[in-house]
């Protein structure tokens, strides 16, 4: 069974329309998670290692448990289960028994009364170290010299990639650049910091409510741990707060869980300071990047040899799909015959790194992008126009060796950024700085992003729809909205099958009791998985709405029609031949019929993996370029993006107001990374610990930003949608780095662009001005 | 909220209860896998390696492919998600790509339209092996030398525990005894071999029907394997063909479900012939263990020394857990203050081994048993009293050195010993041998068994129970019913706390479906746990009943009571002041209310691990002696069991009669084990590859045998009972070669003891009949 709607007929997919979530949010009835205030409520706090690497020699914790207004103090010793947790690898100890690995683990739990009285018995909690030389470097740490953080040793994965022949082809080469290039530590810097309660309830069960980004997982890690029975556990994902990835390995919720088993049916709440946040929180992996990349006189490309090391901190989280996902994209969306890449994700003592938006493509674009550059500005060739000649196309093969099935919009976005206004007009832009001692420079990059998790990996999506009285609908995907809109989309896509209005559709996202695991908030899959799960579940709802209305009209289902929201007989029976949903609810009702169906929607797979690397390649890519303006002060070193034009291809665009708010976001979010973020950790310690060393753009920064979405759809993607949450943030990357260079004629290859970055290089190379 | 029984009112717990799958079961009305047949079925078969350790170099199907009436031929490209399965680690390969590491495993499935085709494009699959030099012997796999079967080499897993001083205690003590025991390669023989079906359904979804022992995780591992979402997957374990360990890690579910996804929808069969299932299918972990104890003068024992080596052949499944299990059990029952135990779980590439009867417990207990006699007999000790002083009470210390807080019976059931018929007319017993060459002898051992997983293991159940029409009740427990009488068991439990008559008790059980997780049916633990979770459903039952009576009469829920299974009004209402539940069935269906209570139970946990092994040590022990009596040929070394009486510490007993089945068959498995069963592998290669070379013991040759439950009510067990599946094949084990000892002078620490075995020590000791 499928729904067809013809495009033209569309009535919702494609316009812009308000956000479901809007009214909640901008009148504050939704609540953050530090709102929530219960009468009986406890307070939980986590005590974290002193050291960045140490070995427990004794914990005492009889003075915390001994304080007045303590209700519990808990140490591995409590974990009644499995005592780890990870999304791929359980490496990380929920409370450390033998060892610390970073300053954010968790050596013990608190609950008390209040807050303070938490903060307070935390103090009373000894515990004694043997303080231990962290290991800091990638390169040194997979040394055999290098203390081994782990039994396995400190590389936690490598992947490798090799096509063709790529001795041959430096060989014969006309142009090589060779660079190497350093990326930032970025943090997700979302708005509310980690946080939930949990609870004990009457019946044994317990409900945890946090916001995260994928229920069923984070309920499977509590219940490892509590070696309980999954069914037994209900987790709801808050839906504010922000997540970017951050919140899509465990945060709170197995603190939560273990401390709600202490507090006699008391609710317990824990809410990181910004400190602990920073601290105790994943990061995006920093990454050193080697690129080597070769090409003939005419532009062709022909070799790219890659050595990239991520760290991935003391703890595997999603490190070995962030590198995995970095070679993969490591070529960026043009098709190089001869290729070696190699990719070591490493741990070490600097904090944890995990999931961020972009998951390690960030880290390559630049490197891809800028060798690009170099070796078009050797040959004489226009930016876009090398970029254009390079591009594959549908049908074609990617520098992975696999052919790329599904639509491919790079040489639209390309042709698009060529005829943009801006780009157009370039040389104007540039021409008027704000002050004589600024230049002004334009850049242009293009990227891409798989959606999904790519091959061998579990990649499934579930919606129900429940007709309700009033013949109104309600769309359960277990899929949260942490921000991003998809429950907008999936009502969208809902009112667009079901034929309905959209206010006639009720969304519910982020419970395992309410909803059914839909899979990961993660790699750009949302509206692509659960706008097809709502597409699956949908026939079965106009079945059950259609074989119904033929049984009360008492004729054969063939005779029954769906038309504007309405079931027709295509015969009168007894005077009557139309049927509301109302109808059809109120007939099952009585009737004491099921009124819910479900749809289930699996990731189509490419054709075949790339050697033995896990999750290599994607079936299905969003691609991106990015035009930017950027000012650069030569007094200063100071960067402003002055202008952005974001062309996202993104299949057929589902909410034309969604799309560009995530292609605002994304290219803010991007320009921080560029230009300002990165979390400063020394000898293991962390040297950022707040926003107040800690720059992020604001909406003073912020430039005009104008989106071409190139819709290009997708066969296999809901209404022909792709998705974008991630690629929106990662040409731009290159291109403001392009349009520095542009303005001054540095290449700065070490993110962040930092006034001192921008200064020193320029000064290297007298590019100051002088008055 | 807890169901109170008081023990004088029980009217079913206790009893003889036929069994509730009894009819259906002499009836034939429950088909065995094998006699499903479908219109539309097609066959499945598997493809396995032909040698016990190679590396493929090349698969070729096409031939295969070609052959007329072939449906499909899958190898391990065609695993859409994770290529592994295994209950703790997945490292067997679902189809082999890079080795092959035993005979049994797989490389490719065909399905074709009927059975004899299947198998012949078997054969036209092309397999290029590079063939290697097998692992055979676990003490040389673990030696740098010997080539690894696995990137973590040979060793699977260690277990270490040590407490007090040994070597301190052996130079003190009176009495050394040490030995070194082999333990037989037994085969679980379940008269049903694996097999099962499995379709893709209409709506997308994949059922899947096959005997197992824990439907959940089942299916949690087909979705591993085919990336999918468990809750699409159906599994419904058949109740049917026996089990014992055999069927509880994967046997033919995955391969089913990656058919049924290539077959169009036609179901699919896959049933394996006794030949491949003894190669395919998991064994008994062959043990050798080395055993040194020493005792006082007064024959407390002091200390004792354990290495034991478990071979898990080619994939660890459980084995991991059973050598954990071997040494948590290596002292047996008594308490020594010094012990030094040490267990490695090695890879080789004999056949692979996993979970049975007994779990590593069957492997030690010989050795300790046997050390104790020979202590015994150096001290001039009587074999029970020497017992009867070294075992731990409720209470007291076990040899792992934790406290068993729980009830522990051994002591009762060495008194019952003491006290049978059978040991105290022993001598009468030997005087008179059949023939003038036999000779007799009596035996007695003891020996113990945790109930359920352990320390640090998940280890829930979970009951529901629904009120159906006429007030009868269905109670759903997926724990399956593979011929234990579980199901039986749950009834009357369910009957006793709803004070209802059991017949109208109905049981469904093993079903993803139809029930909910309530762990796996394995570690004698689903009386234990599955009766605890009915009874704490039981109360939401009450609370419901009860209620719904108060809303009918309209009076205040305290003037409402529940007695000899009606529901009273303490003062009538308008005359009436009494209900059925049929009324209240009929009363809650009116008003459109759910009709199901569900309840919960986890296994409560000893008080501290010991040291970091996983599992250890248990809360609660099935306790249990045997007492038996033998006869040996001295011409031909036969040995015949002639009485066996069964003494089991089961807490309170259920249901008698399926107490009694447990006892006989349990009896007569450690029969085989100890006198006939071996599957020979050499060189890797099976040399047992049926039933005509693998000797069984049959009804012909099982003894008398009397079982004498000892009832030590255990407060945390279902009105009292423990788990008992395991324990009472174990010392019988022991029990049988003292009696053949005790018969001839020869102790016999090799098993089986065969014919040859015997004969051999006899003829080396002089013990040959001689006219």
């Amino acid at each position: 069974m499928s729904v067809q709607v013809e495009p033209k007929k569309l009535k919702w997919v494609g316009q812009r329309v308000r956000r479901k979530d809007g009214p909640e949010k901008v009148t504050g009835s939704l609540k953050y998670m530090t709102d929530y205030q219960f009468e009986n409520m406890v307070w939980g706090r986590v005590l974290r290692s002193r050291y960045p690497y140490a070995r427990i020699k004794r914990i005492d914790t009889s003075k915390a448990k001994a304080y007045p207004g303590v209700i519990c103090v808990l140490t591995h010793e409590d974990v009644p289960g499995f005592n780890g947790f990870g999304i791929v690898i359980p490496d990380q100890p929920v409370l450390c028994h033998d060892y610390v690995r970073c300053m954010g683990d968790a050596v013990a739990l608190v609950a008390a009364e209040t807050e303070e009285i938490a903060e307070e018995a935390l103090q009373l909690i000894e515990v004694d170290y043997e303080v231990l030389e962290p290991v800091t470097d990638p390169e040194e740490a997979i040394k055999d010299s290098a203390p081994k953080l782990h039994p396995s040793g400190n590389i936690h994965s490598r992947v490798h990639v090799k096509n063709g022949d790529v001795k041959k082809a430096f060989a014969e080469a006309d142009v090589i650049v060779e660079n190497t290039y350093y990326s930032p530590r970025q943090m997700h810097a979302f708005i509310e910091t980690e946080g939930g309660w949990g609870i004990l309830e009457e019946d044994g069960s317990l409900t945890i409510r946090c916001p995260g980004q994928y229920a069923f997982r984070d309920r499977l890690q509590i219940a490892r741990v509590l070696a309980w029975n999954p069914e037994r556990i209900r987790v709801i994902s808050n839906p504010i707060g922000g997540g970017f990835g951050g919140k899509d390995e465990i945060t709170v919720q197995i603190y939560l869980a273990l401390l709600a088993l202490h507090t006699g049916g008391r609710p317990v709440k824990i809410h990181y300071k910004r400190e602990e946040s920073v601290i105790a929180g994943i990061k995006r992996h920093p990454f050193k990047v080697t690129m080597k990349t070769a090409a003939k006189k005419d532009g062709t490309l022909v070799a790219n040899k890659v050595v990239a090391f991520g760290d991935t901190g003391a703890y595997a989280s999603l490190g070995g799909a962030v590198i995995s996902l970095a070679i993969e994209h490591s070529c960026g969306p043009y098709y190089i015959p001869n290729v070696d890449l190699e990719g070591y994700c490493v741990y070490t003592n600097n904090g944890i790194a995990g999931a961020f938006r972009g998951f390690g493509v960030n880290q390559v674009c630049l490197a891809i992008e800028q060798n690009i550059d170099m070796i078009a500005e050797k040959l004489g060739m226009d930016p876009i126009e090398i970029r254009k000649k390079n591009v594959y196309h549908q049908g074609g093969l990617s520098s992975m060796g696999h052919r790329v099935t599904t639509s491919v919009g790079t040489w639209k976005t390309l042709d698009a950024a060529e005829n943009c206004e801006l780009w157009k007009n370039r040389e104007k832009y540039k021409a008027n700085p704000s002050e004589p001692w600024k230049k002004r420079g334009i850049g242009v990059a293009t990227s891409f992003h798989g959606i999904g998790m790519g091959f061998g990996l579990p990649d499934y999506g579930a919606a129900t729809i429940e007709l309700l009285p009033g013949g109104r609908f309600l769309v359960g995907v277990c899929s949260e909205d942490i921000g991003q809109g998809n429950g907008t989309v999936f009502a969208i896509v809902a009112a667009e099958a079901l034929q309905c209005h959209i206010d006639d559709i009720d969304v519910i996202q982020g419970d395992t009791r309410r909803t059914i695991d839909s899979g990961t908030v993660s790699a750009s899959r949302s509206t692509y998985v659960g706008g097809n799960s709502v597409l699956a579940a949908a026939p079965f709802m106009i079945k059950l709405l259609k074989s119904t209305a033929a049984e009360i009209f008492k004729i054969d289902v063939d005779l029954v029609e769906l038309r504007d929201g309405k079931l027709w007989a295509k015969v009168p029976v007894e005077g009557k031949n139309v049927l509301t949903y109302a109808d059809i609810y109120q007939y099952l009702y009585e009737h004491r019929r099921e009124t819910k169906v479900e749809g289930h929607f699996m990731v189509p797979k490419a054709e075949k993996q790339i050697g033995n690397n896990v999750g290599m390649p994607h079936h299905v890519y969003g691609y991106q370029t990015h035009v930017v303006l950027v000012e650069v002060d030569t007094l200063t070193g100071e960067t402003e993006v002055l202008r952005v034009v974001s062309i996202p291809d993104c299949g057929k665009v589902i909410n034309l107001q969604g799309l560009e708010g995530q292609a605002e976001g994304g290219a803010v979010m991007g320009m921080g990374y560029t230009l300002y973020e990165d979390t400063i950790i020394e000898r293991g310690i962390f040297k950022t610990t707040n926003f107040t060393n800690y720059i992020l753009p604001t909406f003073k920064e912020t430039p005009i930003i104008e989106t071409i979405p190139i819709e290009e759809a997708e066969k296999t993607g809901p209404f022909g949608a792709k998705g974008i949450g991630e690629v929106v943030m990662i040409p731009i990357i290159a291109a403001i780095v392009q349009a520095i260079y542009d303005a001054t004629g540095v290449r700065i290859n070490h993110l962040p662009a930092t006034p001192e970055r921008v200064y020193k290089a320029m000064k290297e190379q007298g590019v100051i001005y002088r008055g």
